[in-house]
């Protein structure tokens, strides 16, 4: 970290700060300028408050050098993460589609679009049981029997399940369903859950919370990371912007600022990042063409009647001219479908 | 709800909203304006999915009328509600001051931290002993440990003690120690936790999300109050935005907005709202005077050494000027300390 | 608009209103719902201040219907607007290339860009003769001399000049020199400078304001379209969020929106909407797939010595291998390049 | 400013860079931490396009340590700049008072306005004659016959005129009729005028972007004094955020920042702040509260029929009261009004 002293701060100041660190088994380094001194200081401070040293006497303000995210960096791990479960392949060139309706709502209505996504090209299913809603009238999702549903999907169709554990209490019961278990963007930073997931054998997909910085997101995953799990699949979503056109502003850049920092792969949730279905399929092609490493896309039998989330739900052939869109720029970079 | 169709839609497809808006048991009023047809929707439509009348043929976009909260709403309880725990009181005209260290690090500190905050006019500590961290390297409280020092410091003291709860299973232990349950911004939509505070009888403050709305903040108390435990305080603690210079963005215009919708109590957290003890003093001024209904302020005795947050807390003389500068304002004004 | 009353307003209130929008010619609908009057206005309300009801007695909040632009709206004219100058074609199908440097800084440096651009597929040529810049003390551009070596740069490759314009009494200097005339972000709301620019029969390059919704840009739009120039080409640069690892927030969702709104082509600038250069190709691909009707993006023969917007530029050999990208996307969606 | 080097940058890159800074004329000094090298550059780099480095081989990132802003730097001047014009004084303990109609509409208006306001306290009168609006079909001011009417009701009542000016051949004739010019948020960034009122001798009220930083505010302020006129007041009226709530999101906050960073008097406009008149009295009584140097506010004789902004705008005895508020804070915190 760089500590910046005030024009008018002391050399006595700058030399207790310089003792400071030392104290912190760190080695400062005074650099005297025209108009500030600054007191660089070498060594890994990752794991120290560097922000308190701006409340000690004639510190202006603490610049941080190191990321605190260890594990996820590409620095500690060169080569793509890549996930496999069931035919889904995400990361490394491979493109992972995994679509499905916000809720499970009905055996006909998963199953249905169970078939539907597989028939499209999609290798993964997603699909809520456990619902986070902003209101508590809203319809909270059909719990276990959502899951045996899902499961049951899965049996016929050999999708990939993918689907979202809200609480640590029920990390067990998600994880014996499902194959990719989602952190939703409200609970990037519910630390337990994080820690909970953390423990598991089962890959995790991360999404970003609406205000989350891509340092609080990188150390969102580092929470899980540093429990054992090393599956971890990185989720933009869009974050909370003064835009109201949309839902959420969904900035595609990440996807490039994400491989340059982390070996963890990158998917799109062009869905959330929108909310709108008109803007789904435009931005399905442009998370291909990005790069990202895959995308999850809300797809509903009959979306004016869907219980949550039908004004961003794609039909069934929108979503398949979607792909047809996707696959054709997937073949042109010389990317790989799942 | 009002249903605002496309300028090319067809009567027919007017008249197709209208039916389904029937279906949900509401009543719609067909407007046949110059350039657009409208269906305004009378009822009830709270607890209605009311943005997939987005995915019907010919709808441009739905525009909600009615606030899904109803329990928070003024409308539904006009007269304020006040929290009175030992000789702490918060609202209507009772401005409460809750000051403590950022996290509990010895007896030594909060004990410290307790008798000064108590001797400049605080009726509330605050003090972590559960600590959400960004990273996973940070410190991360005292856990039982610091529970058991807050409870001495009120045993001492008097001071009704405000502690986080960061989980759900957690809910009974801090309950047995604590005297308001605090959860935090991270936790704002943490459904689970929400509803296992409102089982509870204990007093809740609730902090607003980095990047939560209003409504989405109302309707987060709704979920504790559904359950039954009415005794909320919304603590406004500032926003996500552009501004880097501060930590968050605190908007006091919060505190007027919030009171002419809830008859729930608003505190401000200067100290989280801004990131730099430099700036609480003016800023505890600027929320007395905007009538909140009390603050919540970080206080430590030696904030260099900090544990967390040691560039947001105010030291004790600090904080004593401070409750100087408020008990000026809230003279002038005829309100009450605590 | 939907004017909509308060809980505990009367019914003269209401009727009160509703006489205010008959004085202004407009036709008032009451409609008495259960827990709400509101008050839906039929008539083309845009030219009346709309939000004045707020103030009216009883009146909770009020709800535009109509956007405020009407010539830039793709309901006036459903058909696309096609910008064509030099071998430059954007909009329908045409995706257009203007690339560059920043700022013009000497004749080798521009000669060297338009060449390179040229033989990599570009049709524009970008470079700044007059620069808006946020230090005063920073380089501000080569003005008139600037603009004659742009000039030249034509002359030889026959590309189409594209620069800033920032005051009014330059617009006839500036227009008599440059193919399609630049409005800066910082710019878009400087109402006059738009007039200006709507007088001449050049085409006008917008680009939006970093916190400008898009009914602001469009409404910009407006001025420029409603003193008689027509061929305006909207450019989404980015907007400011509390996003900090990129310069900018660059929402490509703004390009299938706008597409639903208006008829105008919409030009996407990757160097300012990231900051980065090592995200600009990328993005590059994206604004392809997401059909864009152009790209606009800073090249320099020499980034590092760069005399503004260097960390932004990319490398000739960059922008050629950039530009293969783009051409594979461009083949397989079967678009046109310029 | 400190050049942060990549973990996988050679020595060589670094010493590049070294050689880089050096050959600006500036200083360079080399850290080899642990895991990455350091240039940390001595020296005034304001100057410099600091930025271009991030394009060098090797480097991570650029710190800027010094602000670019230099005349507007308390660092430069300590001692706060006080604005003087007829009676309104504002600064150094000074509250000054400017209110009045967002719009000259009528002589009447104008008049009854003046009398209003000043008898209320205000010692300034605001009014648009010159108008900026979103809309191009919105009432655009009465131009220099609102600017004779501001100017005949300065005669009456001996209140300092603060009125819009727009454009730069628009200075003189705004600045023959008025005391203090101002310049609104939409052109912050407009140079050109910046630098025309830079040349008069008039104080200046220059309006905060709604997107700017702090730095991006100081400097457009620099550029004002960098011409010559000494004589600037800084005015926060709001930024935009996510919040819908309000009509801008207004950071009190900013008033003790800036104190802390520059000698010109900061005053605030929470009718643009909030954009609901039932918001703006409290935040009045904020301002005081968190010492700022003034507030400027919308008042209108009956909101309802006001041109523009009605809204926002206070009636005469809205305005009474909340001044009456105000006056008590004033004298708890010994602020003299005016």
């Amino acid at each position: 970290m760089i500590i910046v002293m005030r024009q008018d701060a002391s050399r006595d100041a700058a030399e207790d700060v310089a003792r400071r660190v030392e104290a912190l088994g760190l080695k400062p380094h005074l650099i005297f300028g025209e108009e500030r001194t600054v007191v660089a200081v070498v060594g890994d401070d990752r794991r120290k408050d560097r922000e308190k040293f701006e409340s000690c006497a004639g510190v202006d303000k603490v610049l941080p050098i190191l990321a605190e995210y260890k594990i996820a960096s590409r620095e500690t791990k060169p080569e793509p993460t890549v996930i496999r479960v069931q035919d889904l392949v995400i990361g490394d060139g491979h493109f992972g589609v995994i679509a499905g309706p916000c809720s499970v709502e009905s055996e006909e209505q998963i199953m249905a679009s169970a078939r539907a996504v597989k028939a499209a090209g999609a290798r993964g299913l997603r699909g809520g049981a456990f619902k986070p809603r902003t209101s508590p009238y809203s319809f909270q999702g059909m719990k276990e029997d959502g899951l045996k549903l899902l499961a049951a999907a899965r049996e016929e169709t050999g999708l990939a399940v993918v689907t979202e554990v809200m609480t640590p209490h029920h990390v067990d019961l998600v994880a014996s369903y499902s194959d990719i278990m989602q952190i939703g963007a409200r609970n990037m930073q519910n630390y337990h859950l994080l820690q909970a997931v953390g423990e598991c054998d089962r890959p995790v997909m991360l999404k970003r919370g609406a205000s989350a910085t891509m340092d609080e997101f990188l150390l969102a995953a580092e929470y899980i990371l540093d429990q054992g799990n090393q599956q971890v699949i990185l989720c933009e979503r869009g974050i909370r912007t003064f835009e109201s056109h949309t839902r959420f502003t969904l900035p595609l850049a990440s996807v490039p600022y994400l491989k340059s920092k982390t070996h963890l792969p990158i998917v799109i949730d062009p869905s959330h990042g929108t909310g709108h279905a008109n803007l789904v399929p435009p931005m399905c092609s442009a998370s291909v063409a990005v790069q990202a490493d895959g995308i999850i896309v809300e797809v509903h039998p009959d979306p004016p009647n869907a219980m949550s989330d039908g004004a961003q739900s794609l039909t069934f052939s929108a979503f398949e001219e979607t792909m047809q869109q996707c696959g054709k720029i997937l073949d042109a970079l010389g990317m790989t479908l799942n």
